[in-house]
């Protein structure tokens, strides 16, 4: 069987789709859909607009983390700088503009590493991930309400971090293993 | 400031919860909160149950995969296995469990690699990572409308399509990161 057979026996196809809550952060989907075997069902979706993450690096080759309350986790969480896409802006610019919000640093490069999906069960959002260098230091603006302090480390200590579970955010592992791969074949 | 005034200088109280919809899958929460300098605010969170996901090698190192079509994204996504705790499992036993119901794998072996959180912004979910090995092949047993295929890929191949952008799932991405740095340091 070639893809685009694969993709037809195990397509679940939609029928229909209700919004059955809309946040201020949160939509939620009801679909009804067609199962491969021709069976009706539900699939219950977040649909969320596109984010943009940062793996930014200074001259010294330190990593730029922010650790940020998370009320979700009751905690303070060390990730890196990211925010969600203002409607119809591409990645790139979305990933410029939260960097220099959240921490006051424009960076002269910037590449993208590679995309993540957080999680594939129950929403739609793609998170793409960059990496930053040759930074300038600007202003940071945070939005309202919004809380986080921002600091180097090196990346050997960073990488320590996520190995002892002192880094648990999904979006700050993935880039990391993007930056590792790429790294060890260059 | 210690690590316990930080965390109190910048933690957000909840005031009050209300549960603004319940689904099959999800269930989502408004909670009113008071913010470090007093005002109140709100957040949006998705309670969900804890998960595992297992990075499984056969006896020749080579990983288990599977391809599932993932409604939210419309397309065949590559990952390793994983799923929902049953109320109050432990995350080894649903590592277990799910390892064998959706691939009919037994593990002898098993390890936790680490923790996962998909997106901290608006749900509490913890994955729990796991690496297992010495596979006994007993019977695969799917839930009801749940369909994929699953086969082994070398490491150098799996981190390859990790490297290449065709796997983009983050329990995934966070487990071989994990891995790698394991084995840099054995």
């Amino acid at each position: 069987m070639d893809k685009k057979q694969e993709y037809e026996a195990m397509r679940e196809k939609k029928i229909s789709s209700k919004e059955v809550f809309k946040g201020q952060v949160l939509d939620v989907f009801d679909d009804e859909i067609e199962l491969p075997d021709g069976r009706h069902s539900h699939r219950e979706v977040i649909r969320h607009c596109q984010a943009a993450a940062i793996l930014a690096f200074n001259n010294k080759g330190e990593v730029l983390l922010e650790d940020q309350f998370r009320y979700p986790y009751d905690s303070i969480l060390t990730e890196i700088p990211a925010g969600k896409a203002d409607p119809n802006e591409d990645p790139l610019t979305t990933a410029r503009r939260e960097l220099e919000e959240e921490t006051g640093y424009q960076a002269k490069q910037m590449e993208e590493l590679g995309l993540f999906y957080p999680s594939v069960g129950y929403t739609d959002e793609v998170i793409h991930l960059f990496v930053a260098s040759d930074l300038v230091k600007t202003h940071q603006h945070l939005d309202e309400g919004e809380y986080l302090s921002y600091y180097f480390l090196p990346l050997k200590e960073v990488l320590k971090k996520a190995e002892n579970g002192e880094i648990n955010d999904g979006k700050t592992l993935a880039a990391l293993l993007h930056y590792v791969l790429l790294k060890k074949n260059n």
